[in-house]
């Protein structure tokens, strides 16, 4: 990995002088570019060894163009309400919008290497968290992004000889700690890691560029160079480019599916009904408020055809909580600064804290459903996201979060009965619009849709609940149930953190671990 | 204050039995208009005393209405993330967007009252929050805002009985702790400072809204109909309601102003320009990196005529630090979530942390320059603006932000000379728009609203450095020197925080003191 980066690559003072204002026009020219187009995100990440010139060149790189249109990303100590949340929370909330270039100054690659170099994870543990990296940079260069990954390589003896230079110069010998010398110990081990680490997320999609940091000039010119040739290929390409996927396909031998075996004419009487509601509200207030929970997030995402009653649904949930803890989040068209960033960036920064509570009232599940039947985005783009979504609730999984999904099935008949009943209200809040009816003609698609949904996206971390919903009285108390049910067993699930501070401290040892018994906690898509 | 509220009102059940689906359907409908116009953000403060039905209004204002477009916000411990900005900011990023209901538990009224109490400040120190408040609250009137303050009253014996009725019923007992039946000692004291502060504060843009906390069903009654009919009547109000505002008169009886008075000829010549901001930039790189400025944090605000170098100069200041420690924001058109938010939410959100930079080119006195003399707002919006941004810009410098703002000064014939000759080069960058050519048409209506600018914003806290801008050398010096100096000083001030720990450490007590202490240490607007 690192060989042709101990060559003793060299660029003399001369052809340096030359070579860098027509670099820096060129690069301005390309940012200009890429901030007037607004398509494209570039995400740069800086890596690599200790006095390597990490620093040194985002610096360079500020001098060369507008600093207007960079950030720069460092990332120390997570803060609380970052350690509250999934571990790559952090990563997505920096993530720079279409038309600006985000500096990664330390990333989601920091955390895996220091783990191993540590011991905390092992080999197999270090292969499966490349594996989510890979998928993550995927999904960033599928949604447009340009990811551009930088490390700096120096031999252990240019090492030396580099805190030694810093250290002489009054100017910077402040960077200089005990710390980097440590770091020289364990040179070979970051060695063996991280060519690892690096080989294994090293994709075609998001190559690693390794550059040899001994010579100042050398390296700001090659990474001044593959910046502005990435930039000007990446603005160039006008066609899009998309992963191969293979079609979706689904015959119709015998006309059954998971949706038409629904019985949908269960039904409760208004009696049972109401003690059964009353019952369950309880054991969900009782559950939220559980010391357990403390430590834990519950994610609730409602899906459902129009009309088929997931806002009765929910507002009977929120009754069960006290309204500080929870929040409901109506999913509608993206804003501006939703629609520059990636897909899933919408309902990221909707992630609850500790101890509080999200109900999503319609879903990241819109790309699988709404935007494939209407053709909002590309087969590529949906077909994609059932990887994206799994990996999504697999994080959320992974750092505690309880995720619980609804799909609200009601049939045609029931649907058009509620849209006439509808009709006859007066009330604007119950008006059904021209895409309402829209939506019904592709009633079969929408099921088709859903079916694939099911089948692809009901995993052992977040299963999908199938809910008969023509009549809202049993599927309220089935709703409240299954969530009722689920916090229970996650709550009781021994190698849950029990609360905030334990979570915090067993947060990297025990990760893995957890999760691995987390899932098995989680149940199978579930139909009654 | 709260003498109609110690009648003992009560609602019998028949009659609310009665009123509640009429206010319901009302509510909801009211609601749509709201979600559907997009004009009005409503903020809902719920605060009084504990055991008075705080939580059960909340609830039940979600039972009645459409949660997916309600927020509440709840303020417990502020996170490290707020703790190291200033204390409105977590107020601030909480805001509803137009059209949505943000109901606020707990609140900026909480802090004062209960520091009152505990007797960590002085009445007189209580009126100054009110005042900041009042003007606070005026500022989100007037940006369209509906804020309605509930309050809710119970005599100490109806305290006293509320709280016994909690803890005897099982499924409300866990709400009832120690610290509740000390309040009740506490019962007069918070009589006094409430009543106190909620006079100060009662003004006729916001007015309080005492309900009486016994009966259930007079208090929810109360606040659903005080909510409609504030809804109902903020919706129906077609013209936009305006503070009075004096126009600016400003005669020119001898031609002279603080811009005509600047010596645009100062220059510097090449040797010693590049001698001196060596110099400062070594400084600047020494202040950011001071153990003292680890508690601080620093806000430079850069305007100036087009081509008058800011730019250059942010660069010039940039290259001293750490790409990692600073952020440059340029301000561009707001986007659609910024424009759902009062003017200065979009730069509230982008204060730098403790230890950090942030530097703007242009800034939120967009709004008493290209605003007002482009007409894009109303002589009301930038007239009120002036005390906006000082009510900002204090409570900024109270957190113990360094604030430091540039006006860049060049002369119509330089300007002239730089347009013509970034017309001659053919880098995009250096593009001249048709605006850029018809913002000179204007200049003489510019240079009266710098000049308002200076008069009417320039603090002890925050004051204007007025920069001679011709020569590039002698502003970027001017403008390095300056920013160090300003440093030098703030961190020198004893009153100042020392470090992040003692900032935590000390937040609460000495506050105001540090504040008042602080205030002094600015200089006054600086002409040379």
């Amino acid at each position: 990995m690192f060989e042709s980066a101990e060559i003793g690559h060299q660029i003399d003072k001369a052809t340096y002088k030359a070579a860098v204002p027509v670099l820096r026009a060129a690069l301005l020219e390309a940012q200009v570019d890429l901030h007037e187009s607004k398509k494209i995100p570039v995400v740069v990440l800086i890596s690599g060894q200790d006095g390597a010139g990490k620093g040194e060149t985002i610096n360079v790189l500020y001098e060369w163009m507008d600093p207007r249109f960079i950030s720069t990303l460092a990332f120390s100590e997570p803060s609380d309400e970052e350690r509250e949340r999934p571990a790559m929370w952090r990563y997505w909330r920096s993530l720079p919008p279409k038309g600006r270039v985000g500096i990664f100054a330390g990333s989601w690659y920091s955390d895996p290497i220091r783990e191993r170099i540590q011991g905390d994870i092992s080999l197999k543990e270090l292969d499966a968290r490349a594996d989510q990296i890979n998928r993550f940079e995927a999904m960033l260069v599928n949604e447009g992004a340009l990811v551009l990954k930088f490390w700096f390589h120096l031999t252990k003896e240019g090492q030396k000889k580099r805190l030694k230079a810093l250290e002489s110069d009054p100017k910077t010998a402040w960077r200089v700690t005990q710390w980097n010398w440590d770091r020289l110990k364990t040179y070979d081990q970051l060695q063996e890691v991280a060519g690892h680490f690096l080989r294994m997320t090293n994709t075609p999609y998001a190559p690693w560029v390794v550059v040899e940091g001994t010579d100042d000039r050398y390296r700001s010119l090659t990474v001044g160079q593959v910046l502005l040739e990435a930039l000007r290929s990446k603005l160039a390409s006008t066609q899009k480019q998309a992963p191969p996927v293979a079609p979706i396909v689904r015959v119709d031998t015998d006309g059954r599916n998971v949706l038409s075996e629904l019985d949908l004419k269960l039904a409760l009487e208004e009696k049972p009904y109401e003690q059964e509601l009353a019952q369950w509200q309880g054991r969900l207030s009782e559950l939220v408020r559980d010391e357990r929970f403390k430590g834990r997030s519950l994610v609730c995402a409602f899906e459902g055809a129009d009309a088929a009653g997931k806002g009765g649904a929910i507002r009977r949930i929120g009754a069960a909580m006290d309204a500080r803890q929870y929040q409901v989040i109506p999913v509608a068209a993206p804003t501006e600064e939703e629609r520059a960033q990636p897909y899933l960036w919408r309902f990221w920064r909707h992630l609850p804290r500790q101890g509080r509570v999200a109900i999503f009232d319609r879903t990241w599940y819109g790309r699988v459903l709404v935007e494939r039947v209407e053709g909002f985005c590309t087969e590529n783009d949906w077909l994609r996201a059932y990887t994206e979504i799994n990996d999504f609730e697999h994080e959320m999984a992974e750092a505690g979060v309880i995720v619980v999904k609804f799909w609200l099935q009601i049939s045609q008949e029931e649907q058009l009965r509620r849209f006439k009943e509808r009709e006859k209200i007066e009330f604007k809040r119950f008006k059904i619009t021209q895409e309402d009816w829209r939506n019904r003609e592709k009633w079969d698609q929408y099921q088709q849709a859903i079916c694939d949904m099911v089948e692809r996206t009901s995993t052992g971390n977040a299963p999908w609940t199938l809910v008969e919903a023509n009549d809202k009285n049993y599927a309220r108390v089935k709703i409240l149930r299954t969530l009722c049910e689920r916090l229970e067993a996650e709550l009781d699930d021994k190698s849950a953190p029990k609360s905030h501070a334990d979570a915090e401290e067993s947060d990297k040892s025990d990760k893995s671990d957890k999760s691995k018994k987390r899932k098995k906690s989680g149940k199978k898509s579930n139909k009654n």
